[in-house]
């Protein structure tokens, strides 16, 4: 197993992966941001073993990233939510599903539309006068 | 250690963390990004053991998300650049980063800027139209 922190990284993308930086994570994240919020429909989901299910929800609740909730009280029942910060995972991971609909899909298997109008929606680098930020004209600096 | 694959799993985000799914590769293509191609260069930078780093650029080449280039004759010398489909990854590492700003780190260590005119640049869901879209107005939905 990797260690969980990155001495001497001080990076945002680095810090990120400390909560998210492991596949079924992030699959976890999509999961519950699509609706399944059960252990059970998780798991089934997933197809991952219990035990890692178990410590990778701990974490994300650990992390504020999912809150554990209880909907019922006889028979007592949990589930689990994103939080505000979990939410704002779907930018990211809208970003990996549109690279993978363009390298890795044949045909994308899901698409995400503006729920008012069916457009589509897509993940762009955008200025603060909303304009599309062409890669040549991006640069990545230290502050 | 995690299996690679995802059975019974139609998902493009899925599919890009087959690729890409372990902390040290996304942190290998963002430093690749950021201009360290060459072997040693990473091995600094990452603090990351050999043999994991040789893996990681092995897969990344073997996937199309790097390649291996000579940049001298004598001494034969090798450095990695991102293919295309590799600099694409920019959007899900620019969102992921943005992330991590805004949830984990006391201060942005770097900052995606426009090169033109210095402006800030964010990671945004749009319309066609070039609208941001909200996330209530926003659905992931099968195809």
């Amino acid at each position: 197993m990797l260690k969980r922190t990155y001495e001497g990284q001080d990076c945002s993308i680095a810090r990120a992966l400390e909560v998210i930086g492991d596949r079924w994570t992030l699959l976890v994240i999509r999961d519950v941001g699509l609706g399944r919020r059960r252990f059970d429909e998780l798991q089934s989901s997933l197809g991952v073993a219990t035990n890692v299910l178990s410590d990778r929800l701990a974490r994300l609740v650990d992390d504020g990233v999912l809150e554990r909730v209880r909907y019922s009280e006889k028979p007592e029942r949990f589930e689990y939510r994103l939080t505000e910060k979990g939410a704002e995972l779907r930018t990211p991971l809208l970003a990996l599903m549109q690279w993978g609909d363009r390298h890795l899909s044949p045909r994308p298997p899901r698409v995400a539309r503006r729920r008012s109008d069916g457009a589509n929606v897509t993940v762009a680098l955008v200025g603060p006068d909303g304009a599309v930020v062409l890669p040549e004209d991006l640069e990545v600096v230290r502050t």
